[in-house]
C-alpha cells in the first residue's frame, strides 16, 4: 500500500516523517508536509474551549481560516495542550526551526499535535526530529508521514480523488488520524464553543491538492465539506482540544478555479469525497472498533435536529455495545432517539438495521432475528431511522463499543 | 441486612416479592407494594419521548403526577416498551388484577415495569405471580421485594430517614433499581422532553412514609427532591423509557404537614436525603463499575450551566475508563468541560482529585501523581472542577466505564 505517496501524490508537495523519540514506543512520530513554494491553505480546529498551543499558532497564523503557508509539522505523542505560555514558545518554535529549514517564515508553517495532554513537549527531541524530517523530505512512496500522526490507529487512513480541470488531472489527496477522543466539531474562527449537541478525540487531517484555487474558496469548500465528513463522526462523543484538518493547494495543475463555476464545484465534489473518505476510515478505525456503524436518520423536522437524533444514537454506549455484541436489541436505537432533545414521535417512527425493517411507525415488525444477527455479525452496520415528521436528514458515522475501547483508555497512562 | 423491612418500615405498608417466570433467570421479577389503606402518592416518570405502557398508564392514573391510590405493582425482565395497544392492555390489566385481589380500583394502582424493550409481558405468569404477591403481602423482613424490581443491579439498594413530628417519629424508607440504561430525567406531567443536555437507564425507585401529607405538597417535595438526587446521576448516558419513581404517604404517624411550615421543610428534607441516598447507589451500583465518581462543579455563570459541565465531565467515555485504569489524566476532565456547551475558561479553571489540586487557574500543578494514583485506587473518586466564573454549582454522581460494562451489554441479548 503507496499510503504516504498520497499526501506527495498531487503535485509541488514534499514530505517526510521520522521517528524521534517522543512516543516511548519508538514509532515514528513527526511529520512535515511543506510545498515546494508557497501554498494557498485552509484550517479548520476543534471547537472545544480548552485548546492546544499548536492550534492556537494555527489561529494566530491564519487567523481568518485561509491563506498562503508553506506547509505543517505534526507531532503525535504529546498534544502540547494545558502546558501555558512554554507550550506556546513550544509550538512557535517547531514552526519556526521547520521553517528556517525549509526557507520560510515561521508565520508560514502550521503546527498540528496529538497525544497526552498537561505534558511539555520533550523539545530537544522535537528540534532533532524537524531536522531529521526536513532532511529526509521527498516525493518518494515512504509509509511513514501517516504513521508519524498516528497515535492508536491501527491503519493508515488515506484516500485520494481526481478531477480534470481544464484538460489536466487535478488530484486531492489526504491523510488522517483519529482512534480515541473523537467527535470532532471543526470549525473555522471565531471559535464556535459550544454549538454541537454532543461534540467529540484528536483527529488530524492533512490534505493536499496540485488545484490552482485561492485561499478563500478553498476555506469556503473546506469549510462546507467538514459537517457531513469529519463532523459527522463520534467514536465515543469526547471533543478533542486538538482537531486540526488543513487543506494545502499547489496550484500546480488545471486551470484557476473560479468561484461559483462549474469547475469549482467538480472540485469541491472532490475535496468533498476525500473528507468523507477520511472520516468513514476515521470511524471504522475508532479505538477498540470491530464494526463501522452508519446511522442514517430521515424524516425530522430539520436536518439540525436529524443530527440531533444520529448523534444520540449514534453516541449511545448501549446502543454500541450490542452492536458489539452482535444483538439486534432496537429497543435501545429508540430510546436513544426519546432521550434526545429533537422532536420524535414514537407512532410515526420506523427504524430498519441492514434494510431490516424492525420497527414500523409505531409497531415493532415480527422479523428474522436470525437474519438481523447474521448482518450485525458483518464489519458494517447500517441503522435507518425515519422519523416521519419533515425532510430533515442526517448520517453519523461511529464503531462499536468493545471492551478493548476500555483497555486502551484505563491502560493509557499519564 | 433487613432490605425490604425499609420499604415496610413506615406504618401502612404491605409488601412482597415472588418469583413468576418472567425472568429466565429465575430469580425474584414482580413485586406489589401497597397501603393498607388509600395513600396520598406522587409519581415522575421518564422524560424520555418514547416511553412504555406503564409509565402512560402511571400518568393516566395521577395526570397531575399525584392522587390518592393505593399502591403499585413492579415487575423486572420485560419493560413492556414498544408492545403498541396490547401493551396498554397488559399494563392496564396489572393494575386491575392487583387491584381487585386488594379491594381497589384498577385506577388506584400503578404499574413500573423494567427489562427488555420491545416484547410483550408473559401474562399468564404475571397473572399468576401477581396473584402470588398479594398472597405474600406482608410486613416482615424479606428481601424478595427490592430483588424482584433488580435487573443487572448487584445489590440490594436501599435507604431510610427518620423525622420527628407532632412528637411522634415519621418514616421515610425506599428501594431503588438502576444500573444501566441510567440518565433519569424524571418529570412530572406533561412529560418535558429533551430539556436534558445528555439526559440518560431505567431506574425505579418506590419510596413509603407514614408522613401526613397531601397528594400536592408530597409531589412538590418529590419533584423538588429529583433533580440533585436521581437525575444528578448518569451511569451511561442512556436515558431510560422507564423510569419511574414514587412515592407514598400512609398518614399514620406525626401530626398533618402544612406546607410551607417548619415541619413540610424538615419532612421534605428528609424525603430529599432518602432520593440522595438512593441515587448513589443507584451510580455505584451502575453496570460493570467498580468505582463511585462524584463530579463536583462550582463557580459556573448559572447552576444550569454548572450541570452541563458536570454532565459533560460524567458522561465522558474517557474520563470514566481512566477512573477505572486508576490513571491521573486530569487532561480528559479539562478536554470533557471545554467541549460542554457551557462556558468555561480554561485559565479561570481549577481542578482538584481527591482534595488534590491537579490544574489551578489554567496551570498544571506540579504534583505527587502517585498520591493521586493512590487516591483513585479507592472505591470512590471525588472530581472537583471551580470554572471561575459565578456562583453557579451542580454535582453529578457517576461510575467508572470498564470492560464488564461492555461485556454485560454486548450480551444482554434480545
Amino acid at each position: 500500500m503507496a499510503q504516504t505517496r498520497h499526501i506527495t501524490l498531487p503535485q509541488g508537495f514534499l514530505a517526510a516523517g521520522v521517528k524521534c523519540g517522543i512516543k516511548e514506543s519508538g514509532r515514528e512520530d513527526l511529520a512535515v508536509i511543506v510545498g515546494q513554494q508557497m501554498v494557498s491553505a485552509a484550517v479548520l480546529t476543534t471547537s472545544n474551549q480548552v485548546v492546544g498551543a499548536p492550534v492556537l499558532w494555527c489561529r494566530k497564523v491564519l487567523p481568518a481560516g485561509f491563506g498562503w503557508i508553506r506547509g505543517i509539522v505534526v507531532n503525535s505523542g504529546c498534544s502540547n495542550v494545558c502546558t501555558g505560555r512554554q507550550g506556546e514558545r513550544d509550538a512557535a518554535e517547531m514552526a519556526a526551526l521547520a521553517g528556517r529549514l525549509v526557507g520560510a517564515e515561521p508565520a508560514e508553517m502550521l503546527v498540528a499535535s496529538t497525544g497526552i495532554i498537561g505534558r511539555r513537549l520533550p523539545m530537544a527531541k522535537v528540534r532533532s526530529g524537524i531536522r531529521a524530517a526536513v532532511e529526509a523530505l521527498g516525493r518518494r512512496d515512504d509509509p511513514a508521514v501517516v504513521r508519524a500522526i498516528m497515535t492508536t490507529d491501527t491503519r493508515q487512513k488515506s484516500a485520494v480523488a481526481r478531477v480534470r480541470m481544464g484538460g489536466e488531472t487535478v488530484t486531492v489527496a489526504g491523510i488522517v488520524k483519529g482512534a480515541g477522543m473523537i467527535c470532532p466539531s471543526l470549525a473555522g474562527p471565531p471559535p464556535r464553543g459550544g454549538s454541537r449537541p454532543g461534540a467529540c478525540a484528536t483527529m488530524i487531517a492533512v490534505l493536499t491538492t496540485d488545484a490552482v484555487i485561492a485561499p478563500r474558496p478553498l476555506y469556503a469548500a473546506f469549510k462546507k465539506a467538514a459537517p457531513t465528513s469529519f463532523n459527522a463522526v463520534t467514536i465515543d462523543s469526547d471533543q478533542s482540544t486538538s482537531d486540526t484538518a488543513v487543506v494545502m493547494a499547489s496550484g500546480l495543475a488545471g486551470s484557476r478555479i473560479v468561484p461559483g463555476s462549474a469547475a469549482a464545484r467538480r472540485f469541491a465534489a472532490a475535496l468533498a469525497e476525500v473528507c468523507h473518505s477520511l472520516a468513514v476510515a476515521m470511524a471504522r478505525d475508532g479505538e477498540g472498533a470491530t464494526k463501522l456503524i452508519q446511522v442514517n436518520v430521515t424524516g425530522a423536522v430539520t436536518s439540525r435536529q436529524a443530527e440531533i437524533v444520529a448523534r444520540a444514537v449514534a453516541n449511545s454506549p448501549l446502543f454500541k455495545c450490542a452492536v458489539h455484541g452482535g444483538d439486534p436489541n432496537w429497543g435501545r436505537i429508540l430510546a436513544a432517539a426519546g432521550k434526545s432533545p429533537a422532536k420524535v414521535r414514537p407512532e410515526r417512527l420506523s427504524v430498519r438495521i441492514g434494510g431490516v425493517a424492525v420497527f414500523a411507525r409505531g409497531v415493532p415488525k415480527r422479523l428474522n432475528l436470525r437474519r438481523v444477527e447474521q448482518y450485525l455479525a458483518g464489519n458494517s452496520v447500517l441503522v435507518e431511522l425515519d422519523l416521519g415528521l419533515g425532510k430533515g436528514r442526517f448520517t453519523a458515522y461511529t464503531c462499536d463499543l468493545s471492551a478493548r475501547y476500555v483497555a486502551i483508555n484505563a491502560e493509557y497512562h499519564t
